[in-house]
């Protein structure tokens, strides 16, 4: 990887890719894996998409665990609260036990949105709420006074595993490095680029989704076709 | 299972064992599973407890994974955040995008503790902030404004994911269903009730220590004298 | 489980439902779940039943990773070769290092298949090779040289997991102890009591489909109706 | 990857490493996944090295999953009878249903092990078994009749699926793509090149141990001092 990519997620966010397996045609990766030959061995290019788009038919998405993604993310504890749901990957966390929470690291959305009529857990990004602009400072303003009382409670001698319970715990933001394989991530990309998922992990996940397409533009292919819509899983 | 049993937690939190597998003489389950007989299939006493004790000392672990735990559990988020890290475990949660938080599901601490010497990340349950009434008052109050502006912005339409961002998110109680086998309990209650460990979350594996105890008392001694302490991973 | 069901597979094979978790009315577990309430806690037999549906429809599968099978089976190693595949089980087998092998315990087909004219790696049930008799006998003949030849490797002195070299390892029975969740359950029938599949597992897997529609049939019922054919996957 | 690294194993088998994650300096992803920072972001080679033995010392496992390593294994079944109870890793085989298995692809032992005095299930690889040129000639003579047989049934028209019944099928060689992250090798090496592991799969987790120990100078020193031995689990 020659270089990392960041793409900015919600107002503080991001999203980097810092490492694939293998690190460059990776759409290969399944097609060696399916043939349990070496890697990069082809037998022409239409062959190899072939392949690629015939195993997800036909639901053998073991080669597809052959293909790595390794991203290092920015994101609100909402959002963090229903990723790490997804048992098939491996996670490291910045540590709110042993880092001071940062001023202003804390999540404020510049829209509201009312409820979905369609789903009553999720919202309607089409539809905002009146006055919001007022609603949003007051908001912020709250997020102030929590921040203001953490660092007292700090100074005050409390430990910072038990301060934070003041803190807009929902909206502060904690970085992770997060690895998962092509299967898992189709999975997470079909349960979370979804209009029923939260508002704010779909914006992560049409980030993740964007990086898959441009890293395995065949599996990506073959995913619209064959995995998309297939099995959804929200969890909240 | 004829009676569900709770223990309660910090404030307003419990642990309720839900079912076992077995229901009853879970221990055999390990000696079976090792001998791949018959469940209950015992050779006496002494050496279905002696062959617990040799599987666990020569990291035989498998066995200990036919005895399953399903746990109904309220904590705060802050606990959640730590426990489901643990990916061998099912989990079904409490949706706070489908239901809304209730005023009086905060957790709020009755003691302050200050930072533990000997583990940066900690805090020591001996080393009580001075001034610490007052303090907690503070939080209190703090807590209530947070719900008392969660309610107005729902009343002002906004959808129940987005408005929870006000809430003092860490404090808020979330209750899940909980399913562990027996080798992925004993290394979460190795991590978890552990001096290093956040004292909320301990306070919850020393509960699930007792059951584990009552429903298996030749594993909790194996896991005492061959396992605990051998393996210890802090997230936080 | 007040008594242990046994159904045999093959010609000297089995499947016994050891145990299942909850012990009675296994559906009601992914309704409390997916409700987060206590166990049996019922709405009624209707709600519940359409929650079941509803839930499997929508691909929320954790509720159904709460209801737990556990099974003893006895099957060829060409069986368990594909079948430990599936990794989201615990699994205890009679160790083949450890126990000599019995004389008469070889997998020996009744009938012998022609490839699947659909699928190159797969036979079909109906195309019978001619003068099978003949070539069984001859494989039958086959076996118990090479378990002739492996007691005279153990009477020489070959430890026993080398003597086992000579067997005809395929058709060797083993029997392991098998846990599998319901979600995990459903995947494995999926794939394995499918035309695509060896003959032979798809024996078993019609098996568990038995006990699982035994035993949870409105789940089974969701299962025809949401998930099969869904995700299919073989590997060989 | 510039070049493939293959190191033969037994008589027929090998490992390759095919790829790694990242493609250098493995160690520093666990420094940078335990950091959450940049990839190769480093505080100074001491300071790096440290952590690393620091993590693994205190359990702190979950760094070492940033790391992974991906094989091309070619081994005989009854090592994969052993190597596939692994769940924490990602596997695609060459399938016996698709291929033809060809004559030369049998594990034919060059020397004959007594059982082990200390551990029943073992062998020993110092007590060899007396005339064991002439059991071996007619383990081979054995191999020579099964594999011929299997020709004739598929000769009959036979599906490949079951004729292959008749091999010695714990010889037969299969090759597989494994891939699996740093923690779930350590755990892998720790109990498979291990005096009580079966003698044939050690040699090939010694071979994994030496791609490690290349690879991951930092993490397999730390292996040796703080994990190596503390976790042993035998299946067979």
């Amino acid at each position: 990887m020659e270089e990392i990519k960041r793409i900015n997620v919600l107002d503080k966010g991001f999203v980097e890719l810092l490492d694939t397996m293998p690190s460059h045609h990776m759409d290969m990766a399944v097609v060696s894996a399916a043939r349990v030959s070496y890697l990069m061995d082809s037998k022409g290019e239409d062959k190899d998409k072939f392949l690629v788009g015939f195993l997800l038919q036909h639901g053998h998405t073991s080669p597809f665990e052959m293909a790595e993604f390794k991203f290092r993310v920015k994101a609100p504890v909402v959002v963090w609260w229903q990723w790490v749901r997804h048992r098939i990957a491996e996670y490291n966390a910045q540590s709110g036990r042993y880092v001071k929470y940062d001023d202003t690291e804390c999540y404020l959305p510049d829209k509201l949105r009312q409820p979905s009529k369609h789903n009553r857990q999720a919202s309607d990004e089409d539809k905002l709420v009146e006055g919001q602009e007022q609603l949003i400072k007051m908001m912020k303003e709250h997020y102030e006074k929590g921040l203001k009382l953490y660092n007292e409670l700090l100074e005050k001698g409390v430990a910072r595993e038990e301060a934070r319970l003041v803190l807009p715990g929902f909206a502060m933001y904690h970085t992770f490095i997060v690895k998962m394989n092509c299967h898992s991530l189709m999975n997470f990309i079909n349960k979370r680029n979804h209009r029923d998922a939260q508002w704010e992990i779909r914006q992560y996940a049409a980030v993740l989704e964007e990086f898959f397409k441009e890293k395995m533009p065949w599996a990506h292919e073959a995913y619209l076709k064959y995995y998309k819509g297939v099995d959804e899983n929200i969890e909240g």
